[in-house]
């Protein structure tokens, strides 16, 4: 069961429901991360409590540890990882590219940003700058971060991988590109994404389970022709909604003209994923264009190391360690519902974060989730009520609305 | 408030309540490690569910951060961790202790166990074997393991710093010597920390609050006529119940004989804690000869590196990252009710602990102390139906009742 219904719009922005077979997700969403079939440091209990609708799993994680054998084993990804609402997995491809042309070039989505490995960069033992990743017509070998050992992935294992997992949205295996590749290079590997595109939908019909869903990935790196020719290709598959991958190009500014290039050349009744961008700013300007869903590891991630996402605060985040937090008796947010602004206050959680607390993280994570659902629900009701363009200046974006 | 109450014995094992003002305590009980104002990798909802009646913080610690004053600024310990039931705190003495004697003998409780720092090894930059510690009769100097300051801690402050802290029950300082100390440094010692009890006592009466109670430290090393002196001494102070503290010897069998010395000696009426000793079969014979509360870092620490109580195990454990479980798709212990096995597999913890996710601390650490607490019901209702010696006979630990 896959079915989109846009219930309202504000421009170019949409809110509305996607209903899955293990429930809905009420969009403009956050997608939480739990890249290894876990969000970092939670429970799904938490999760729910939260308002968390739907995760994000890695297909080339889960594929290296613990493998979709096992994890098929155990019932599938839900049952293991006990997450009974929506779940989708990316396939790889992002994971192709920063241990690959990325690597390389020593860049990540958006040029400035290098996007570190989950948590993991330790394992990272290869040579700096050395590829790990071997790209041709018919698929990818790839050499484990973990183990040295060799990998393949095709577009048909890719999806015998999901099936496996059992995950309610799937992607096809997709080649990203760097923001510095060049218009040559960026041209072949999305032709080749394309040709995977067609074969990820043939093997779709043959392994997919029936509840599952595919997705089409957008490529086409920070030119307007070739997002637009991907969109439209992309678009006249039969997949069951969209997602935008690859090089969103060397900054904010290239970020917002690839929406432009590419969402306007999408099916309006279909939903549209970016994948990896989550980031407050960046997800107004996202829903603003049309987009309907985002992940990225930020509010997660940031949790971890004591930044705490607080509305007001500059960039609305609030570094908990800072030593004006030190006798500070308030919650991280006085009026967020969350287990952790209702018990605790940010002279304890810097307390935890100083004293190296493994419960620091738990409390973190919690109250940067529940922020995201917040804002989520916040962009929602001002789609429904025709005000996106006044909330982005409440929260301090008018700015950079009309200027950048 | 602080009442006792016996309510069944068998043998020389009792079970009973021990009521504070901020709840019952259901005895024998295990209490949970809070040190640095948090059990490791849990929140207090956490705890709640798995049935911890009782958490132990420790003075030392808190004192060096965050400061007692902000503790009290935050309106006491247990508001400031969101713990609203019965908190104690220990003293500091084992701290001393380790930091001082026992870092210089390299040798921590039982002298073939060494107690390592909590989880912050990596901060004691101090030569090993260098004392960080002078005791001297009004009280002791110490640096601090954390950037080097200096404090000083005397029978008063201790009390003072406690009062700020509010926690239900406080420890006086004292003196632990380890278990490589003569005899001669034992009973100096162990006549310094007497007399330390008894100006505890007159601080207290200045500046304990009322919803407070002092216990009495049992120290005299393994030594039995020091034991059985320390015992007497204690016993006839004004202190609301008594902590065995100290080395107890070079192993189990001594820490047994440390026990039949001390427990004997004390008032009936009156209840028992004893510090730092929670491993299964330890609670037992500690249990057995009448011992109603312990405090143990074992249970959580365990669980942060994978080791998750399980009985019928060798010693009840449950080494999570062995290959054996990596299929296992049965919770840790098929009928514990916690929130970890009723949601989880084996299968999925060790995917979580190989892949080295936060949340496995989260769900080891609510099964290990879940098990606690089970562990410790049945040690209840054992003493109530007088059929404790079953018990551990059902638990394996027949031949080591009778024997060692």
């Amino acid at each position: 069961m896959f079915r989109f219904e846009i219930k309202a719009t504000c421009g170019s922005a949409r809110t509305g429901v996607l209903a899955t077979s293990h429930g809905e997700v009420h969009t403009p969403a956050f997608v939480a991360v739990g890249t290894l079939a876990s969000v970092k440091g939670v429970t799904p209990r938490h999760l729910k409590e939260v308002g968390t609708q739907i995760i994000i799993a890695n297909t080339y994680h889960l594929h290296l540890q613990p493998g979709e054998d096992l994890v098929e084993g155990a019932g599938g990804l839900h049952r293991f990882m006990g997450w009974d609402g929506p779940l989708m997995t990316d396939s790889g491809g992002f994971q192709i590219f920063s241990h690959g042309a990325g690597k390389e070039h020593g860049v990540g989505k958006i040029a400035s940003i290098f996007p570190e490995e989950p948590d993991r960069g330790g394992h990272l033992r290869k040579k700096p700058g050395k590829s790990l990743v071997t790209v041709d017509e018919d698929g990818v070998d790839f050499i484990s971060y973990l183990d040295g050992s060799r990998h393949r992935f095709t577009p048909e294992n890719v999806i015998e991988i999901q099936a496996k997992l059992g995950t309610d949205i799937i992607l096809p295996l997709d080649e990203c590109t760097s923001p510095l590749h060049g218009r040559e290079y960026t041209i072949s590997a999305m032709e080749r994404t394309h040709r995977w595109a067609v074969r990820a939908l043939e093997a779709f019909s043959k392994y997919g389970k029936p509840h599952q869903s595919l997705l089409g990935i957008v490529q086409g790196g920070a030119f307007e022709d070739l997002r637009k020719e991907s969109a439209e290709f992309v678009s006249q598959q039969g997949f069951s909604g969209f997602a935008i991958g690859g090089s969103l190009g060397k900054s904010k500014r290239d970020m917002h003209n690839v929406l432009d290039w590419t969402v306007p050349n999408l099916p309006q009744q279909k939903p549209r994923h970016l994948l990896g961008i989550g980031e407050v700013e960046d997800i107004f300007e996202a829903v603003k264009r049309g987009v309907d869903t985002f992940d990225c590891v930020s509010p997660t991630r940031m949790a971890r190391t004591g930044t705490l996402l607080s509305y007001g605060h500059p960039r609305h985040r609030l570094h908990i360690l800072n030593s004006r937090f030190r006798r500070d008796y308030s919650p991280v947010e006085p009026d967020c519902p969350c287990y952790t602004c209702r018990n605790f206050t940010r002279a304890y959680l810097r307390h935890l974060f100083s004293a190296r607390e493994p419960t620091a993280i738990v409390l973190a994570t919690i109250h940067n989730l529940s922020f995201m659902e917040r804002l989520m629900e916040q962009i929602r009701l001002s789609i429904a009520r025709g005000n996106l363009e006044q909330l982005m200046k409440r929260w301090g974006f008018d700015s950079l609305h009309n200027g950048t």
